[in-house]
């Protein structure tokens, strides 16, 4: 029988991430001022980033070293395992070889902290006493809490009141690591007060939380802003995920992956998985990237490669990325890492250049998906994680079907302990599969700035 | 640096269990017929469980093969990490050397399913259909659920209404693997139609889901009931983690552990990582195994060594153990797995004769420990788990004070994500001490049977 889980050493944690940057076949399109629309510089950034950040943001280098506390800290739970999907396999009856990375085995369940602890090592570096910082549903906060407390800084978390609320859980992890926690809006930050003046009942919203953290950050001498995907830098810390699946399946004689599949929200964990294989695709090699996103929220699938802002309230540089237009409001689906109206620039580049294609499906196929996958694999997975596990089901019955082989590499992102409610109204019939109406997105798209 | 991982291939994984039965200086105390107070032979346990394991809960043999299936089903999460807690021994800036093993990494979250597996599947082997179990908190009821899935068994969960009412994450997970759960008492049996009929707002307690399950399985020709502690079969299972330490610890050239320690309720999780290497005890070698337990429910410091019921409705043998009395009630700690009145006969037969001692704490105590081991280790452990962590730590810093060099090696047996309300109150300040009275103790004794 082959082996559950291919196992690294420490010493085979990678010693650089991969920068995609190096090897793009045609560079991506440049963020610009959001008053002037001229390119910005990595100056533009000072005020909320430490520079070693900036740097990584912009630098063309294709490798960059991982510093020695990093990977310190990296393994307290890295290299993480990668696992083959026998019984599922057995379950499907298909011919394809299916291989998961466990990112969910970090002390906070995802893949979060392989960007949350170098973000806390460079602004500790920096001279940095305090990191600021949004949170949704919880998972970046979370994994922010946790790579802070290495590091000896505070951490402020502004979370989204309807999850403060809803979801004590989340919130009682970062507390435990030593983060404060309040519900945004909150009274701490200007922005907040306006938001409740306006009004005082408002469930909040990530909108609403970015621009509170990023007043935070502004506004103290002491405190920067860190931010848990979309931007280069935060991908290119993620590589260290497909770094080490890379090291792992040569270990099983497995030469490439065949079809390499995440769920997409910001981006960032589709990329880590993924990118470090692109090279491959770029030299000719047959691969197919799949990026797997909600239809409640098809930012790929449906929305156009425009520039826009990042939050809500206009206050980013522009994007180049897909979009449903920065005015977007999500339905409440469970998969709260997958609702964000844009998509990681260089995720979006790669999209348009056609190297990533794009799939969207509901949330009850997922959820079908996900109580397979733990029905078949003993886990019980988080549900952005189960959009990915949805598309390798699809795919390995297509390989049945088709009676093709194939090597199958997705990125397992988290763990569902903390969603357990959304399997009840999955087991209740009380999940609505919403997909967001093209008369919508056609409107957004309105106030979607035009750049020349 | 040491490696904060010491990790074993799948091919490590140990191919038989060891039996301490086979070792011991002076043989236990029979179990007696509640009626006759004769000793029973293993056909008075037939209608409840499988022959084989019957058969594991006498037999003399040292060394018990592993069957296949249950190796593989062990893969999905074994072998189990061996952590060497860094941050915590800088922190605490003591010279001992302290080693975890880390059961929280089964899919179920703790060291549960180590004999969850084996029943299910020596049940499926005899023809047995569906299993039923109580549970109180979850932990064992969640173990169970996933190993009947994989066996493809059905399993009837009877939850306590108390916890099945404030925890409903517990039961979902149960849900998710496919096992069926009721509120307990529940309609489904007659004791419970009974204990209904005489408090229908009852919060139910393990002693009623207790008398729940077994009558079930004693009602139904389909169906055998599981039982996750106390019983020589369930420590038997458990010592593949000590085994694997074994292991782990000669990888990084430690001869052998200086101090062994666990939590205790039934006792399944200690014995698991300390009988493995109570024959160097007995062999004259310098070990030191503590079972640490709550000031609350603390069976073997303030108990007696007596013949006893294992419920509170008086069904079961009579065992020979440390009690506080089978009509004992539990003040409402957290650490809901160690409260129960008896000790496992094994465990208990080793603290009379000397080999093991106990140690005692209050709730205050153990989750200072555990927010330390979360903001050193960057793990957030169960409320269980937390009572062995606090006495590692003064273990730890005894040595510190004697400048006294050590091997200190502990189970980490379950994670705390379903626990997080507890740290809550914690921080609140609202977490009481309760120590558990001698008058209450010395009352329960009075109902204990005397046995010649």
């Amino acid at each position: 029988m082959a082996d559950r889980k291919i196992l690294l050493s420490e010493s085979d944690l990678p010693r650089q991430w991969y920068n995609v940057q190096a090897d793009l076949p045609k560079p991506m399109a440049p963020p610009l001022h959001p008053g002037t629309r001229q390119p910005i510089g990595p100056e533009a950034l000072a005020p909320i980033f430490p520079m070693e950040l900036i740097k990584q943001e912009v630098t063309p280098e294709r490798w960059i070293e991982v510093p020695d506390p990093v990977r310190e800290a990296y393994m307290i739970w890295r290299p993480s395992p990668l696992r083959r999907a026998i019984g599922l396999e057995k379950f499907l009856k298909t011919p394809a070889r299916i291989y998961y990375k466990d990112e969910s085995v970090s002390p906070a369940g995802s893949h979060k902290p392989n960007t949350a602890v170098p973000q806390a090592y460079y602004n500790k570096q920096a001279g940095v006493k305090r990191l600021s910082t949004e949170t949704g549903a919880g998972q970046w906060g979370s994994a922010l809490s946790f790579a802070t407390n290495i590091f000896g800084l505070e951490c402020k978390v502004y979370m989204v009141k309807a999850s403060y609320d809803q979801k004590p859980y989340r919130r009682l992890l970062m507390e435990v690591w030593g983060a404060s926690v309040v519900s945004s809006p909150s009274r701490d930050t200007e922005a907040g007060r306006k938001f409740l003046a306006e009004d005082a009942d408002t469930p909040g919203s990530l909108g609403m939380a970015i621009s509170e953290a990023v007043e935070d950050a502004a506004k103290r001498d002491d405190t920067k802003y860190a931010l848990g995907s979309v931007l280069n830098h935060v991908l290119l810390h993620q590589t260290v995920i497909g770094l080490e699946a890379e090291k792992q399946l040569k270990l099983v004689d497995e030469k490439q992956p065949d079809v390499v599949i995440g769920c997409v929200g910001g981006g960032s964990n589709f990329a880590g998985i993924a990118f470090p294989f692109m090279p491959m695709k770029f030299k000719g090699k047959d691969i197919t990237f799949l990026a797997v996103e909600p239809l409640a929220c098809p930012t790929v699938s449906r929305g156009m490669f425009r520039y826009d802002f990042g939050d809500t309230a206009q206050m980013t540089p522009l994007l180049k990325m897909f979009t449903l237009g920065h005015t977007f409001v999500p339905a409440g689906i469970h998969a709260g890492g997958l609702r964000y109206h844009g998509m990681a620039p260089l995720v979006s580049h790669l999209c348009a250049l056609g190297a990533i294609e794009a799939r969207a499906y509901h949330q009850n196929p997922v959820f079908d998906a996900a109580v397979t996958f733990a029905r078949t694999e003993g886990m019980v997975c988080a549900p952005e994680t189960a959009h990915a596990i949805r598309c390798v089901i699809d795919e390995a019955i297509r390989c049945r079907e088709e009676k093709k082989e194939a090597c199958i590499l997705f990125n397992y992102s988290g763990h569902g302990f903390f969603d357990l409610t959304a399997y009840d109204k999955y087991f209740s019939k009380d999940l609505e599969d919403y997909e967001y109406p093209a008369e919508k997105i056609a409107e957004a798209m309105k106030h979607v700035p035009v750049v020349e």
